[in-house]
């Protein structure tokens, strides 16, 4: 049933599709968007909106998360963030501002360049569990990303700071990563072995989502979160056709299961509010925002944005730039009043709207909704 | 028979095609433009041409819809735009155009932010009806668009003030619309209710705008009129597809009445005359020109356009540009004679002459001619 | 056996493919460019390349189509163009370039207007005949383009003068034109009626390039020899399968008739020797060049380049610019050496190497040529 | 099992994909990339990586190519370049980077014609052993580049001055070249006469491919090395097809012969590390390098690029240009660290990081990885 074409002989390839290649069909009775309801369930948390902000120190202080958390969505921070290695976090963004310079291409390098450099400052688990201690203590949902090269060494102290979901997420992740002579990492051994439910990702197929639900995740991040992986490694992550395999593994999983539903979050450098639309529409439970909160007022870098593997010290990806055009507060990007004709605010209302315009008040039934493709 | 691809494991979409992918084919006598017929009769009103106006304050004030008339086109009032709720219209225009600057995108969220502003203003019926009175009096046909929200209240104070025909329009309507605790629209009770031909939309599939026939529209709108409902909100109106499937909701409905013929209505940003003929190509009984009618000396804004969508309080689509690069009369814009190799004058001309190339001389057999598709 | 695709419910469109999109493979032994024989001879004409030039005065004084003759080419005049509307020829080109300015886009409509007015000049019969007559008394092959609806009138002076190929061009033509109350066109009637061989087009598809042909024409024309005939007419002709439709056509009547062989002619706009190449790889017989000869330092025009449909009077089409970057001497564009590494120059080397590369060495059998697409 | 579509009547076109719509999928468990092994054995030569450098005037001075040799992979001298023809090379460069002036287009014809005017130069078999001898004398793998033309002509002297690896490569060469008149190249003939291996191409498909294994040669190369041969020539070689083919022609070759493996060298204008890795996932055994290492502080032009086509006498091809953004020494491009989030840095480093993602530790079994296709 896949479709699958002889790119040249003997050599096969899946097709595959974007967001932007697909729309939704309004084929229903119209609603109203006052009857759409949002809300979004992962394991015994629960948040009004069905967006996750993306673990990056461009957006991601303790405050920004906590403003992420009373906008009624989920706010994550980067455990090995700069938020963790300088306590003078903000010097450190500002010293990434000054090298990225007048926002022209050819400085990109240079501000790469200072941010690994400021990323060669070891992790203070000190300084890290300060912040984590900022966020549990204003009664905000505190959710940490950590990478799975670290997860083991840094999940105890990130529990006992108040950490209540923790996110192991790499460019790509598998549930158990082999290395010769050293200690495999065996997700199922780590995610039994703590106390806090683990959302893990990104993968971009079935059979590796398949392999995270078994060792116990209560959600996987489907995509890599930037968007440079295609030109850098070859790698990329089709969303229109990702999500709906992860989601397709979801399903087997419950029913393998007799009902443990894991959560499919999508995470794929979006830009616009449709493309979140599409995202839920293709069978995601929750988004990931990235680039269109760097637009907010709250935001760790004054506009500027680039996603946490922009960082990595011999083989960055992801561009360091201006997010979005149009800026407000974080309220106004995921609430409205948008005066953005382009969908770079009003991210909730947008979907509240899609969802209603199509005929459909909750999320799940939504992610059935008519589509069309353009190729 | 309908095109499907399966973009993901278990999730299928429609194949749908843009009329910028597909081109007309002349393959038989080629005719002479001055043979072919272009009148359009929709309910007991006969046009020269089968082109409307776009119901936005960018281009129609009384004025310019009584022009539009006189070259033979159907102008639409918009009944909730500027006109309807600013006594001093030029000088709520202005301000729009002093907001948009020097056509700079930046400036564009400025110039929304002043159009919803704008709206803000109630309004106010005395004035609408002065309007609508102003048309009639000119003895033009009399056309207003009324929001699906709002039909209800201003339909009455409209027939009186002499609307010949009413013209239901949101972004996406369906035939029903349910709304918890509030009460529901039924267009079908509201179409019967009143005394003038209703025409209704925009609609993107077979099944709503067969439901919206039965519901006694005399016609039906494709598209949504405007450029960035899929970035905003993930929905797009891939017109060489919706055309025909709206055509064939009006096939089957001609057949299952025994004769009631709904007109399909074109509305989908079009910008260049190609684009007005592949619309009709593709089964449109007529089409909505917005963006190239801006062109005109007769239009509101001087040149701006924007459709009526970028007024939305909360969450505005359609750009806020210029129009069309080469300006002119609407006599121009519509009749020619062109100095724009670009299709952006003489939409008449260019309808005639495409029929005639191809060897047509009635709109109604030209829905059948030979069509290309590139992808 | 066409490949067809329903874009919409009920309303099916024929696929078709762009130059761009195919490729040649080379697949056989190499040959040496020395061993290639590009000659082309039509009727009772023989040249040593198969190339015309697009008959606009932007291209063709008498001069410039002596100079095409020299070169091994067939230089094509425009029997309604300027040069037979103005005795000074070269003011009224130079009023032409004047009006288009610095080559700025919005200029554009201005150059075009100056070249609709120079046009409303009658057409002096005594300056064509001079023309035509500067031709012949050069030793040059006279060949000469009228329109379909004045060819009646034109032929026989033009006959007189000397020219001895007549090419009757329109934008699209059919065998047959049907005007009610005027007198139709029967180009099998006019044919008849000619002493000189007759090139008919353009065409687009099997079925009216048959008519031409059983209407006794020598050579047909695939395509229309401009750009923006898909922004201003909805109609296109995508070479790639309108010339292999052509060349069926060629197939099929030299079947019926026992051998008469009718040559396909591409005039597509075609910019780089590649889709020289290309067209007749995909079966034209010879190919028609327009904008590349304009950086020729014989063309009228100075490196400025239209197509005569910009100086339609109420419906213009076919940009107006500059041809190509790099200029020499006709010479050099058609027969090199080249500086240009986007094959702007030497096109007749391009087709050698390219057949030579292939591994054919006359232009028949490399019609049938290794293709590759892509989509 | 090929793809054909009919891309006019009678007329088949093979559908082909280039490297840009393909992409791995990671579908395994994650290995480290300090697992991975990428040692390229051809011959009895044995590289650390699976990377050629162009043999263009552009990179490969001699001690550009001793570098390239010392960082693990195979530099390449072209025995007809400036080097061969100019005493002073570094002054013969500065002369083609004086012409490029700023880099603007126009100024691409006036680089082209003094590089084809420093072509003329003839060709000094004494310098060109000195400069063979410079390399063999550091210990470095000796690999020169000969046209098809001119190889048996110079091969008896480069062999004798120490050439280890010998590389016949024209645009697009075939094992059997005729001529008439002239004596036509077998390279069967010419590949058992020389006493040193012998890598041949560029090739396009699997015949052609097939007959190089069959004639001796121990590599053969897909592709053409530039960019521009489609504009020029109506040739281009989208990789994605064309390696697979080859890569089928080895295999067959592989069976018929009982083992004897010959390489698959794609060499197709990369300029990106993700494009590298596709290369070998769709079955390459090593991958040439342009434009990437022109950044490298070693390369001869300075940052200036084009490959060896472009200074072709009379048809030259393939830009003349800067190659990447992100300049470094040529150990940085190749084995990071990398400040670039485009893959314009750390080759090496981008192969391991895909190999291991996907799971694989070797190179041939990473040629089986899951692809999927964009279209």
């Amino acid at each position: 049933m896949r479709e699958y074409v002889e790119i040249g002989q003997g050599r096969e390839a899946r097709r595959s599709f974007d967001l932007d290649q697909i729309s939704l069909v309004p084929a229903r009775r119209t609603r109203s968007s006052k009857d759409v309801d949002t809300t979004w369930n992962i394991d015994a948390y629960s948040f009004d909106i069905p967006f996750l902000s993306h673990p990056t120190d461009a957006l991601a202080s303790p405050e920004f998360v906590i403003e992420m958390d009373k906008q009624g969505g989920m706010g994550v921070l980067n455990a090995e963030g700069l938020l963790a290695r300088h306590a003078d976090f903000d010097g450190a963004i500002e010293q990434v501002l000054n090298a990225r310079g007048d926002w022209l291409m050819d400085e990109q390098g240079e501000a790469i360049r200072v941010l690994q450099e400021l990323h060669q400052a070891p992790l203070d688990q000190d300084l890290l569990a300060e912040r984590v201690a900022q966020v549990r203590d204003s009664g905000a949902t505190v959710a940490v990303r950590v990478s799975p090269q670290r997860c083991r060494e840094l999940a105890p102290a990130l529990i006992k700071a108040g950490v209540e979901l923790l996110i192991v997420q790499g460019t790509i992740i598998s549930a158990e990563h082999v290395e010769q002579g050293g200690e495999p990492l065996n997700l199922k051994e780590f995610i039994g072995s703590v106390d806090v439910p683990v959302i893990a990702g990104g993968v971009n197929d079935y059979t590796t989502a398949l392999h995270l639900m078994r060792a116990g995740a209560v959600g996987v991040i489907v995509g890599g979160g930037f968007n440079t992986n295609d030109e850098a490694l070859g790698i990329s992550t089709p969303l229109a056709t990702a999500i709906p395999d992860v989601a397709a593994a979801r399903r087997d999983y419950l029913d393998e299961t007799g009902g443990r539903y894991v959560h499919v979050i999508a995470d794929g450098d979006l830009r616009f509010s449709g493309q979140a639309v599409k995202a839920i529409a293709c069978g995601a439970d929750a988004v990931v925002l990235g680039a269109p909160l760097s637009a907010a007022s709250e935001a760790a870098a004054n506009g500027m944005y680039w996603p946490s593997a922009a960082a990595h010290p011999r083989f960055p990806r992801g561009e360091i730039n201006g997010g979005a055009e149009e800026s407000g507060s974080l309220e106004v990007i995921l609430h409205g009043p948008s005066t953005s004709v382009y969908g770079e605010q009003n991210f909730v209302g947008a979907l509240k709207r899609a969802m209603a315009k199509c005929g459909y008040t909750d999320l799940k039934k939504f992610q059935k909704v008519d589509l069309t493709v353009r190729y």
